[in-house]
Parts: structure tokens; sequence; C-alpha cells
């Protein structure tokens, strides 16, 4: 049993930025050699946000409008300046674990991982990969 | 320490149907042979969810009336036919890890392993169960 | 490899009480001994949801507020008594899995793990803290 860990950083310029990272993780999976078990993709910080879904620019504008829907810049909120950004993260969550096998992650054909920066102002980001496995 | 894997496949015929795959989910932990460790419920999609929660046919039905008032059928999209399969899929969320102790999930009570297929059609589907311990 | 489980048990007195339970499982990763690893955290159970983030009295108002936006308590639902916990748990999720490295759990400086009881009544609660690593 082997466990591995990566570290990837990138800047996001703006509120609503959306990097997909999944290449990123391919190559950490690869470098581990580990070939079947569990990779967790996971943000220490409170206004990031990891999804597992279809990088299609259409798909991720719908997404933007909808968080804008449920949790509004418009509205008034008790924490300062924020706010939204950490109701958002927590709505969509900081860690998503992938199943690996055969060395591969086991993602959809229309699934990839694309961090977004929730943040009301550009950010230095970090995302964590940690891999378990044979 | 040992990983286990086994892939689950069956059909959705309609939008919003809820599969209820605890018992295969509690199968897979048997057969591993696991007494320790993690359990990932992983849905390679892009519109398909699982969730830990109770297997109520109500609460079912207010999960599928509170998803439309989120996430609105007759709402304008970006995205053609199915962007609201993925929204809800990204709300929802698609892997959820559960703790196994003596070969037992510990689920609680009333907190059941539902799939829920969120696209517009019918759809052939596939949940992956990797467990990995001792 | 070690696995290692520790349960915590507490009360929570009345609805959207929130317990930060950071320490608890910082405690659990240091009595482990475990220095690279993943810590699931899991509630067992269909009325409570853990969140990692910041613990600040002014955005947990924030979310309480926008829980309520969501999944409204005047809101009619089919399910008795408590719908609205067992929505409101299945929005926030209700396992969370953390990277360790260095014997350390790799959260944010603005990221704590918190409890959140969702259900209409005081309820004895528990949280089970799952550790895998070296």
């Amino acid at each position: 049993m082997t466990i591995f860990e990566r570290v990837i950083e990138f800047s996001t310029t703006k509120e609503l930025e959306i990097v997909d990272i999944t290449d990123y993780v391919k190559e950490a999976v690869e470098d581990s050699g580990i070939k079947d078990g569990i990779c967790l993709v996971f943000v220490p910080g409170a206004t990031g946000a990891v999804i597992l879904n279809e990088n299609d620019s259409s798909l991720l504008e719908d997404l933007k409008n909808i968080l804008n829907d449920l949790i509004p810049q418009e509205k008034e909120y008790e924490h300062p300046i924020n706010a939204r950004s950490h109701l958002r993260a927590i709505l969509l969550g900081n860690n998503q674990c992938i199943s690996i096998k055969n060395g591969k992650l086991e993602l959809g054909t229309w699934q990839q991982i694309m961090f977004i920066n929730l943040d009301t102002r550009a950010r230095k980001r970090k995302v964590i990969i940690k891999i378990i496995g044979d």
C-alpha cells in the first residue's frame, strides 16, 4: 500500500473563475504508480470548491447563474465582504473522492475535475491530491 | 490492507428515479472480507448523484420538489436539454464515503444509500463501490 | 498502513446548533500516530451534516439564513415533522475527507470542521472519525 501526495498551485484572477485540473490529477495518479485505490482531491480553504462534472462552457455559465440564484451577490449578509463565497463553497463542497483502477481515474466521459474560485477577488490557490492504494 | 472494487449496473427509466443501492453496497463489503476501513460509493457520470439519507417515499417526494424549486425544470439554461440534470448532480454530489467497522457499514438507522438519476431520459447506470481496509 | 477509528459523542440542544469538532478530529489524528493519509469525518444519521468552513459567528448566521431561504421551515412537506432537516442534510453532506501530512490535517487557516444539527429537536449525536494511512 502506498500513499502519494501532490500539491498543485495556480492563480485565479476573478470570482467564479473555473479551472479544469483533470490533467494535473491524472498526472499525479500516473506519477504515484498506484494502480488500484482512491484519489482525494482536497481544497485547503473556505472559498474554493471542487466539482466533478462536465467542462462545457454553456453548462459552466448555467452553474454561475444558478449559484447566484441560490446565494445571491445582492443579498445582505452578516459576514463582511465575501459571505457568498463561503456559502457557495459549503454548497458545492471542497473535497471529492474518485476511484482508481488499472492506473486510471474511473471518471465518466463527461466528468472533469474542476476547481471554482468563489472568493470575490484574485487568489493564489492550492489543491491537494492525495492518493492511497496499491 | 486490501482494496476491493465492485461495479454495479442497473437501468433507470426516467428522470428523478431513485434506486436504493444499500443492499448492493452491504454485499460488496461482505464479499470484500474487509472488517475495518472506508467504502467509497462513486458515480462515474455527470447526471447521476448518490446520497445517504432516509429511504422514505414522502421524503423522496419532498426531495424531488425541492430540487425543482432550487434548479427548476422550467428555467432557461444555456446548456442544451439537460442542464438541470448536471446542476442538480453538482448540488447533491456523486461520491460518498462511509466508515466500515466489524465488517459493517456504520450507517445510521435511517440512512440508506440511494442513487438518483437526474438525467432527462432513461439511462443505463453504473456505480463503483471501492473499499479499502483490513 | 494503519486504520484508526474514534467515535465522538455530544448533545445538541436545538435546531441549527453548530458544534466545532476540529479539536476532536485533530486529537484523533495525533492519537492515531498516522503521519500521512486520509481522515474521513462521517455522520451516521440523516439529519446531521458536517462542513469544512470558517467558524465565524456572522458567517454561521448567514448559513442558517440561507438554509432557510433554500429549504424553508414554513414550506409544506410530505414527510412529517422534520423533512427540512433531511433535505438540508442532503444539501450540505454528511461526510468529508481531509488530507493528513506530517501528522496534521491539511486544513486551510479559515477552515474548521463543524457539525450541524439539522433536526428539529435536541439530539444526542455521534460523529465517526476514521483515519487510514502510515
